[in-house]
């Protein structure tokens, strides 16, 4: 079994993620539920992202609707070049994505955004059919992938659900400059939902119609790209660089990476080594992560220099994040469509369009990587056990309080004393069901860092059993000094072997 | 100016809410954006509720994809029974909502849920014509809510917006109850997006086509409703009731809810009290409150006995919450429409379809609801102030610091130093622009509770001013303390007066 249909099953037995609607028949593939597990870890990665990231940059974090109206789209070129290349089967009507099908079978790299004839002519160079029933296939045209719907009753309305969270911050950029007195550069933050009509929606969270994203575009003046206040934070720390033209993945000095213009700038190669420095952050080593250099065939066509970040897991290279330098596209499409003047005005009176870094971040994807590298398998004399290994303030529960005997009513109740004191501070469970060894199981799978067992001793001693996650060593605490301990583990202040 | 009307301009000044897309002409009505104050403030509220609420009560809490099938709306009743009650003008072809254009015309109150032929024949006999042309209006008709989109490419399956979040928990109920190995009672919760085709959307946060809810649906078994874990932390709580044959709310304590029978049982009684006790902590007194008991002409189709929380506002009493007893009406509705056993079983294999009550809180309306009641208008000198005393779990920022003159580098490099130490600790912000005057100005009516002035007296006595939103008074503080007071303040173990 892989390490992906471990987590799948993993997901699905614990209800970390699971189909959405799954007891429906007609439920339409591409959309995931998350159970109180996941939720809490998902939630956990927004609030790392908004602390060692937004707020750190010290950002401008917005929320909006997630419905736009069709002007929104034929400013940002959506309407037009959202687009993926399908084919269809002459003799069994199934549809395909042409440069999916094309990659799978060639096992070559297809590049994005060609013309659909050049895509008819790969299927008909490779001699390609229907995978699924060996039928001729159609030739190749484009199809749109945004979802539509309508609102209002007398004046009907078509609006779109928006396919990238980042069009809610171009359309506030104007408003932010205005009424939040922004010096760039500055950053606008945004953590919500999107919507693309995907033709195949496959691997669970990996590629879904509806998905959230973690963005931020920071918006700046070209000709002060490398006038980066912090930038001597990070001068010096590593970032993991996959040129286009390269090989293999070289660790390069952020303060390099300009002086080799490998990047455009100081702001590129700071927030490539902050974004790098977030994802340490959730527990993911550097060795496993890398920015690819997108090249000019595959880059998304509002962008001037792309980075995509990677990281490796089981099923390749996952792409994280979209790091795009998305230049002046943007503010200057929307200024033409909305015929509104959205220029920033510095102190001194001059207008300015500026240019944007953007990083989008998947959140779906990066909640499966975490798992993923979180996740292992070890044997324990008889035993397999499977531990999530998170980073405790990702960790959906934080303590378990467990009662050595569930038939002991005064040791379930000494227990349940400890679980309502720490339930105020922590997030915390309380299990008195079955063996202790399948409680520590169950909280092991599920990633809870420390366990507590109340026992008959710990009434006279004022003590407890700590358990630890990933060592699975135990230590006998005094129950007073319990609050303090946890606060000092998780905010990484003692380890469980110093204690 | 309305107080209401004073919000919205708020609102708009410093980008706390605002309408999206509000650059393009085509912006359809009820959407709206929140700036990054705005934001903080709507966020922080979902974490009192989380805290206060969902983590009190043991709940689970999930989070659901938002676009749902057509089998769970049929299941669900909204397809066929989530309607509104339109009429069209003849003339000008306006359509109206046949049952607001009665109250506000005959300012009487207008059951909702009737005929459409009821509301035709209260139109004839009232003679009402056309609010904006005076013309004939049409027989009524109804209307569903519900947005529809389709995904998928070659099978294209028409899905919907879900109209309500709760509609997630109870197709996951069954898979909770397994999985999470639930115990009756146990509450299902889950803050999100629903949508409904309004049609007139209006008074800004009030009326949105797009919104938020944070829902709770607390399962249980209808034979052991007064079996309550925690009732007798609430039992001497007042709530306060409008009843539906009164005329005036009273003050009401919990346990005489059940003996006097106003409520179905102690389950209720709880969650109500817990209810009021979760807005009380968001800063709205108790006599601004109410729990409207809603008449059987006025329920929801689904509901046995509804509660409307209700609070006092410039826009009259506001409707921020449906409180449902929905007996067993979702789940056996999704069994029959998934041909699947959702039942819950208990330890001892005896099977059972759980009772459900219901708390769905309004989120945008609860945000302006807390703005509303936070805001003041004071004359100081000759100067009028404009503050929000936002509790400070829910202000946006809780700590500013200004350097006192923005143009002297020493004041401004100390002051920058305090405010990069707070800024690990608390949400803060750094301003030098314009008079001290105006910054505190600046600061009030975002709701920011504390503000720090750097001084020259500063480096040599190492402390600085601390000033106090809501008194506006100032006291003189050590530097080395600051983070320490924030703190006790913010906690609530000392206030400002006592320092």
């Amino acid at each position: 079994m892989s390490k992906y249909e471990d987590i799948v099953n993993l997901a699905l037995r614990r209800s970390l993620f699971y189909p959405a609607s799954e007891i429906y028949n007609d439920a339409p593939a591409g959309f995931y539920d998350f159970g109180p597990y996941g939720a809490a870890i998902r939630r956990k990665i927004i609030d790392v992202w908004r602390r060692e990231f937004v707020q750190k940059e010290s950002m401008l974090e917005i929320y909006g609707a997630q419905t736009m109206p069709e002007s929104v789209f034929n400013s940002s070129g959506h309407l037009k070049d959202f687009n993926d290349v399908i084919t269809t089967c002459k003799k069994c009507n199934s549809i395909h994505r042409a440069d999916q099908l094309i990659a799978e079978a060639t096992k070559e790299h297809v590049a994005e955004g060609m013309l659909p004839e050049a895509y008819t002519d790969e299927i008909k160079k490779h001699r390609l059919k229907c995978p699924k029933c060996k039928g001729e296939l159609s030739d190749v045209k484009k199809m749109n992938m945004m979802i539509q719907a309508v609102v209002g009753i007398g004046e009907k309305k078509s609006v779109y659900m928006r396919p990238e969270a980042c069009q809610t911050i171009f359309t506030n950029f104007s408003r932010m400059a205005k009424t939040m007195r922004m010096k760039l550069p500055k950053g606008i933050a945004q953590v919500g939902r999107a919507f693309r009509n995907e033709i195949s929606p496959r691997q669970t969270l990996l590629r879904q119609v509806e998905f959230s994203q973690m963005e931020s575009e920071v918006f700046f003046d070209p000709a002060r790209i490398n006038e980066v206040e912090n930038f001597d934070d990070v001068k010096s720390y590593k970032v993991m660089i996959l040129k286009d033209d390269g090989k293999k993945v070289e660790a390069i000095k952020a303060s390099d990476l300009v002086s080799k213009k490998i990047v455009s700038g100081n702001l590129v190669a700071y927030y490539l080594a902050r974004t790098q420095q977030l994802f340490e952050s959730l527990g993911i080593p550097a060795k496993a992560m890398r920015f690819r250099e997108v090249s000019n065939d595959d880059k998304p066509f509002y962008s001037k220099e792309t980075w995509d970040f990677e990281v490796e897991t089981s099923v390749g290279w996952l792409e994280l994040i979209a790091n795009n330098y998305r230049t002046d596209y943007d503010i200057k499409g929307h200024m033409k469509g909305s015929k509104q003047d959205l220029r920033y005005v510095d102190d001194q009176g001059n207008k300015l369009v500026p240019h944007v870094w953007e990083t989008s971040i998947g959140l779906d994807r990066t909640f499966y990587t975490v798992l993923e590298h979180s996740f292992k398998k070890e044997k324990r004399g008889k035993e397999e056990r499977t531990v999530l290994s998170l980073p405790p303030k990702i960790a959906p529960l934080l303590v378990s309080v467990f009662p050595l005997l569930s038939n002991k009513p005064e040791l379930v109740e000494h227990a349940k004393e400890i679980y309502n004191d720490l339930k105020s501070c922590y997030e915390s469970a309380f299990d008195a069901a079955g063996s202790i060894g399948k409680r520590y199981a169950r909280m092991d799978e599920i990633g809870c860092p420390w366990c507590i067992t109340v026992d008959f001793d710990s009434a006279k001693n004022k003590d407890v059993t700590l358990r630890d996650r990933d060592s699975g060593e135990q230590k006998r605490v005094k129950i007073a000094e319990l609050r303090q301990l946890i606060f000092e583990m998780y905010a990484g202040i003692k380890t469980f072997k110093k204690l």
